[in-house]
């Protein structure tokens, strides 16, 4: 215990460059905890509990009043990780020192915050107390990116929507506008991606990503040129293309992508395995699952396609994390990336993380990154996880392999940080 | 340690609803060990150690000789969970205080339970020592359910005969008899079984159940009335139907049983992921084994068409777990449910009960049930999970967490018993 | 911890019998550490850290030079298992005393090396250090057997070539050449077959193995002869046969062997789950991963076809093994064995190491093999199984079941021993 807190206290130290986030440049802190609650992973979970939607999503209720709805069901989650963090930011960035926070105290605690988060250096303020320096976005493609500090929010391209939603006339729109090229041909469509590689490279892009369904698997010899072209055409055409001519331009798009990447030496993350909108009924953001039933050499030829190309890779269930650990023990453009999403919890961390730690090369493990809305979610996810990664040290490096304690905090410092600098800093 | 055992002492207290066993209400304790040893988990171990079926199953032997023969290969399992199960239910109902039961003193112990089950008090002795209050059965479609105490034991409606076994013409011939409607289309079907939640509602039915194989993918979409009277037409007339038409009425009925169940607000239990007679050469209740390749999202059409029906969930495998724990995350209605089968063992509980607590909301976990066919075993199997459970608390909500004692012991309580009384108690 | 360490002490004085190698009996130890090095193990995680396969692989390269380019990548993976073997080795067969293996001090480690390694006795030396008395090999189909010891190198009847690599000529001219039957028909193959069989049996093998790929899924009714002969026809003449007849071929030799395993009384071990060649551009070894989705199922017609064959299965990924555990507990010719390859890593043996001992007959998990293509691996590849046998036996067995330490230790050596002897030796 002693050993595994005096780990924990010199990773707690190290200075944090948090490599994904959703993060918003021009509004990165909270004004109120409405703002903090409504992050989804509470209103999904008070919905689950038995809150109705429109008790959560009703139009026009001020933020005090939404927070005072869902204190009547977030008692239902008071033993959960997801409220941990709630609760330990409270502490950490308010002060709040009560035993715990609930239908009782709330109100207390939301005049705390506002007095706190009102203070015109809030922001600066939870970036010191969280130890991060630097934060990396998901942008848009048609983000300018021209109004905000790119060096402590690093861009990065987030490509969803070129990839499966181009289906959609706005989409379409809003990449004429970007670039000033209408697609039509698949000519142009590599023209306009490669505008927005550009403009993003001049604005100190470090990273391409994009989550992935369950069922994709890529390859170039699936779609050719012309098969690829006759689809393009029918999608622009039609308002409602067949789902066979929206994975044609989803793979086609997908390969450019990574072309792009290997010109302009992006790394490019993938996170995969979700399957979108599978509980229509879900709160907003609230949505989404997956069906684990996939596997890595989904992209095998990818990755020998690409082998210039660092793919840092998230995998939405546990089941898929010895593959992922398999990987990239084999192939070096394979990187282990973070605890996505529904892995994000202490059992599945200290699960995967013991067996990334076991058998892949140290300069490969990228630990962890927020996925965080608003900056004060950073601190306690980060604390959540630099707790696991002192025990699985103290456990697997010290006690099980007779390491020493400065082994074992070097390496963990290069997990938590040295890689992402390595990885998306060193690429040129 | 001890901070453990306090847990454990507090929550072995708790007063039981055991809301899944297959206890026979009319004879629910046992008269012999015989009864107890036959218990397909001690003939399939003893079997798949080496004893040969018909020596097990030789027609005619004696309570003490199938007893003696099992003897000659229990000692290939004097390790196992399964066999900690009986030492401790020996110890604790039958005062057994030996160091192993084995080929030497499996006599005494013998002689010592016939004394004990002897007893004309002995089902309530084994209540009252197991803190059993009320135990749920698995009732056939036409169980009359007019000769028990259905306070005590709570009638269940199992209907894997009426969507998997309709093809037999016993079923139908059983299901006539039960409703007095003769099955010829699917008007009469669905009447028949409206008849049976009719007649289970009017005896205290508190859940209709079933286990389905992992090829299963419920969709109101996919069998239409036409095509479903054609295959039912079929199916009745035909003394082997095709595997299709079995999969069309097969779906049919299972939509019809959960709008019944939205009907007369009862609790839907899913047990998924089993194959029956995967091995046609084992042992009686032996045979079944599971193909782990099955996803939740098969029944995502379901959850989504029943908002108000609550499905309790059990998993064949703890590869599932996680979408479980994602499902009942995100879905109202997804709740998950005890410990099946081959992933009721110590190292699957652990892992499984530990990602459940991370991340579901504490209303929506029932803990555990016995599945269990004779009363003596109930003690023991929910001994071994409240170990477990103790042991989870103390490490992840009082260590990791921070809570208190209190707190861990009422989070306790609550999945152990008293989400079984929310969720199927508090149903009108 | 004392416990642990007690249990340790014991089983590590167990003499072992190694029931799967790739020792070459011919050359069965090293001469410098560059035979250690150059393991795949290394050369795969150096490539997969950065190193260039041109600089592993460059033809015409010293001993020497080859450690020295290793040994600029290897610092990458100081942390992992897999180095923990070769600093562990070093320590106990060469008496290294140093703290740390590094670019720093590995020549004197290579010198030390050479003077030990040069020693006339080194082979001797090395099974002596390392308790072993006799070691399965992994014969091909045509090796003579008749020029190294097989009661201390025990021949393995290896037959990927057989099923898979049919098609190739170099393969149909070695087994014309080990058994004087050019293959033309497949009563031919059949009696082919039978002479290598009869070959090995002759010379003490006491085992048939294979690794199969997850796709692989043998049934008897799969193959009829007219269609296996009429594919075995078009296999010999045609130099690009196509899949199915590939497979076709594959699923009649496989069904072959599993009879002649019945009728010479050899267990036939399954290594199931890897996909060969998935990166190409790997170092030698380094090419071979996966994908997970397979199941047990796809070899249930095998394992009733054949109740006397005992099958002693390997899976690839932690994520079959459950059903591993499970289709041991119900088939009594399945028997689990040991933890191969990806899953030979400490997270994942401890994990599916205490689901076996739950659940499984004690005469049926056959603990670990070493996989080893030199003597020198096989101490320290099992000195890792035992501490994690002697914690897994410490915690389940003795402080979860109350047992004895001598129940445990004798537990622990039918695990690590016991069983080797009475699965391949007691066969006749």
């Amino acid at each position: 215990m002693t050993l595994t807190h005096t780990l924990f206290e010199a990773l707690d130290r190290v200075p944090l460059v948090d490599p994904h986030s959703h993060i918003d440049p021009r509004s990165p802190a909270s004004t109120n905890i409405s703002d903090l609650l409504g992050y989804h992973y509470y209103t999904e979970l008070a919905h689950s509990a038995g809150m109705p939607r429109e008790r959560i999503e009703e139009p026009g209720i001020s933020s005090e009043e939404k927070v005072a709805r869902l204190f009547d069901h977030l008692h239902h989650i008071d033993h959960s990780v997801q409220w941990s963090w709630f609760v330990e930011l409270s502490r950490e960035l308010f002060g709040f020192d009560g035993d715990c926070i609930d239908r009782g105290n709330w109100k207390d605690l939301y005049e705390l915050s506002l007095k706190k988060m009102g203070q015109p250096d809030w922001e600066e303020q939870v970036l010191r107390k969280s130890h991060v320096e630097r934060i990396f976005l998901t942008n848009d493609f048609d983000d300018p990116l021209d109004d905000f500090d790119t060096h402590r929010y690093v861009p990065c391209l987030r490509t969803d929507d070129l990839v499966f939603h181009l289906a959609q006339a706005t989409t379409r729109e809003r990449l004429a506008r970007a670039t000033g090229v209408s697609v039509g041909t698949l000519k142009d469509l590599r023209s306009a991606i490669g505008s927005l590689f550009t403009h993003f490279k001049q604005n100190q892009v470090r990273a391409c990503a994009i989550s992935l369904p369950p069922w994709f698997a890529p390859r170039a010899m699936a779609v050719d040129d012309e098969s690829a072209q006759a689809a393009l055409k029918r999608l622009v055409l039609n308002e409602d293309p067949s789902q066979a001519d929206r994975e044609t331009i989803a793979y086609w798009v997908f390969w450019r992508l990574a072309e792009f990447c290997d010109d302009m030496k992006l790394p490019f993350d993938l996170m995969i395995g979700v399957n979108r909108k599978v509980y229509p009924g879900g709160v907003y953001q609230g949505q989404d699952l997956y069906d684990s039933r996939w596997s890595m050499i989904q992209y095998s030829a990818l990755f020998n396609a690409f082998p210039r190309v660092k793919f840092p890779i998230s995998v939405l269930a546990s089941v898929s994390n010895q593959e992922l650990v398999d990987y990239a023990w084999i192939f070096p453009n394979v990187i282990a990336n973070g605890h996505w999403w529904y892995s994000n919890t202490p059992t599945f961390i200290r699960h995967d993380l013991q067996a990334r730690i076991d058998a892949i090369p140290r300069n490969k493990i990228i630990g962890y990154y927020s996925d965080a809305y608003k900056l004060e979610f950073i601190l306690p996810k980060y604390r959540m996880y630099k707790r696991i990664l002192a025990q699985v040290l103290a456990e697997t490096i010290v006690k099980q392999n007779g390491r020493s304690e400065a082994f074992a905090i070097d390496l963990g410092t290069q997990i938590l940080r040295g890689n992402v600098d390595s990885i998306f800093f060193d690429q040129e």
